[in-house]
């Protein structure tokens, strides 16, 4: 079994008070856009800015990222801002150039059992989220968090992102119930993607309060100044008008749950 | 396409700042049960009891209800205690018997494309709760509607219980995105069964909560006065001291979502 | 368990030296057409017409099949060629129309948990031919089953049509473990129907040459003489041509596996 | 779209006229049991011999193979026999130490869209064996090749391995459908693992006969001496005996679809 994630008796990165909202475009961008995008999260209360550099893709003809280029924005928009970046890694040797960038390592649903990555995340000092993979069960999932924690880095934190159903009017189907069967196993924190699990602008606001009133953790939103340009993932990217409003109702809904948005 | 699901004008049974909650056990049981069950839902609120007197079970030899006589006992509970009933049809045949005792004609998830089922019960003037198969899409789901209303019953009821996919832990995954993506087409009210479609007691409360905050127009709970006892469904089933702090906490959230409980 | 299923004792309909091919148009059309198929069916060594005169469909407007009329054709044909008529029952009360027209009763996939009409079905004395649903584990098909045995009727056939998956390429994903899965309980027959699982005329005969090998007693084909005019489900019909290649193909691995096509 | 693999032009590794029979044991064992595998097999006239050195397993305390020792003992098992090998490859820094010992490198499930894995074998001259991710669409997967293609090595063969499911008879559900869709697309080989698919000894013979008969261009399929005392995936694995009647079988419906054993 899964014995340290089911002992785990670390201090989570999320405290069980604490709602965290990440929030940015999926890929990152030219630096004024990113600057701009990050001052208006900060304004707004949000710490976390989400953007990918090296975007692992389904086609090797889609945009790949700005890859070291990318890094290097985020890393000025980080000194400039303060801001705590969130970015995916997709191998190893990427490691030593995200350390002074990436502030949460990212693991993106395909990657999720890339064994040989999970053992170097699990040697380094920052922590790693997890995604699950649209095709594992919570049980292959919480074995990946496993690989992790037993190669010696404790501080994970899962993320929910949808599974492969035959429903076809999301993406893959967001399986809200993982939340509640995970929490009944583990103090790991556990956040929800609203935005990639369905693929759908419109139903991310109230998948995001589903997601802070099932007792997520956090959630992880797709959000851009003018998603129309956006390099990818336009269609279920919010502009920041909208992101606003998902966070006065997440404000609501956290109160009754007796948590704090950071 | 969907017409009149998609021109619904009807003033629908849960109006849009209500939330309905149905509770009771599986089954019909014998009438003291039941009627003590009855009077403690009305005590808390709960004016809808859901329990089945015809059962169709994928097994001839598991339990198939009490039948005619657990009707009786319905109508007898109704007649004492002025309780609204839900609960399950299986054959046309039935209509006459039923009209007399149920208030809100349950259509199964197994029987969701039973045509001729749903053309006879769009020759009737009561409300149809119509749950989705575990084996259909959003699409499917709306056009099986669209059979009753096109037959001439416009006041119908659509109840998400999950769909079948190859995550374990749970019996079905819950659809919770299912929520918006019908309220997108249609103002047809929509309700949650945790209970069903979890199979597992321990996660019923944070999915209701999850379906107010989605936005659901109710939800459907297995209770009953010992769970232990029950004839089925005991895994699932709430007790009734279980099922106030779920009311407890979706009156906490109704409140942030502008409905009332009924 | 399903004990019935499990202990079959009864001479099958399909014997274990034997493959039966059912082959025609998805509805029943005109009586010119029917007769000019049933008589190319039997010239090729096909003795078995499938036909459906109702239909049930997802959409209250997509052709509902000819109905009365549909099945008066389907005896005239019968009267004149002597060809076995398969064809689709969806409610209990046609049985006595159907008795003197329809040599093997058919309950389609959507029916398969509709346990008044298995009933109904289980106290006739003909074959019934009982479609997986597509929603449906094994296990729960071969409940359903159960239901029929039990209620009287041991003259049962299996057909598998698909389940349903995130796959999109076809329709369903034809499970063709379940033949052999299924062997393992049983001795009663089942049939693969690769026409209706793929919906993709061209796949229809290696799916077909699988069937045979992987040990099914039978195939159920969509064939049409001209497949553009068919009222429905054109994508995946055969013309007569087509047709007579999966014959041929049938044949020679008929030969390997011990088998004669019936 | 796939470009690369649908205009594929390259003299495949299996040719038309050839069905490649791949068997051996899940993992690399002891260099005495291995020698003794690899003269049967190729007593048998099996020329490809699987076994893993490294193992992706779901969970971190599961047996991971005998690694480096386990290629040592797979190099002298083949300078000894001759026998091709077929193994595993789970992270980029393992290719030099696999191409002096390893004939087809196979990238597992789990890896499919390993990215950096794909690009590092697309820079190789060896053939990759792309199993399909039990979550991956045959679209996804067929993208998953071109990335080999695409960075330079057009020696590639897939191979189906089922795919996840609700049902739960087997452990995946084979999509056997997906070699005729592949087969439309491109003329890379494409092999059946009627072993990892269903994860049930009793099965394989009759789904390596479907395989055949469908048309794929091989089957991959876990054998050892003594199934038993194997080291892993124990349930799934076949005796040299039941390997020999499945060879029969394939060489019967061989002759009829004009292939030959390779």
């Amino acid at each position: 079994m899964y014995d340290k994630v089911q002992k785990y008796q670390k201090t989570p990165y999320v405290q069980s008070d604490q709602f965290l909202v990440i929030a940015g475009p999926c890929a990152v961008e030219d630096e004024q856009t990113m600057l701009l995008i990050a001052k208006k999260l900060l304004a707004m209360g949000i710490t976390h800015m989400r953007a990918g550099a090296y975007k692992p893709r389904t086609s090797p003809y889609s945009f790949q990222g700005l890859e070291a280029k990318g890094l290097e924005i985020l890393k000025r928009i980080k000194e400039e801002t303060g801001i705590a970046i969130v970015s995916e890694i997709i191998e190893a040797e990427q490691i030593p150039s995200y350390l002074e960038v990436v502030d949460i390592f990212q693991v993106g649903a395909r990657n999720m059992q890339n064994f040989g990555l999970l053992k170097a995340l699990g040697k380094i000092d920052k922590p790693i989220l997890l995604k699950r993979s649209f095709g594992a069960t919570v049980d292959e999932w919480l074995y990946a968090c496993e690989h992790i924690l037993v190669a010696g880095n404790e501080n994970v934190i899962l993320c929910e992102r949808g599974i492969k159903t035959f429903e076809t009017s999301t993406r893959t189907t967001l399986d809200i119930s993982s939340i509640p069967i995970v929490k009944e196993k583990t103090t790991i924190p556990i956040l929800i993607d609203p935005s990639h699990s369905s693929g759908k602008r419109n139903i991310v606001l109230p998948l995001a309060r589903a997601a802070i009133a099932v007792g997520a953790d956090g959630v992880m939103i797709e959000a851009h100044i003018n998603p129309k340009a956006a390099l990818s993932d336009q269609e279920e990217t919010l502009d920041l008008v909208q992101l606003e409003m998902v966070l006065d109702e997440l404000h609501k809904i956290a109160r009754v749950m007796r948590k704090k948005l950071i």
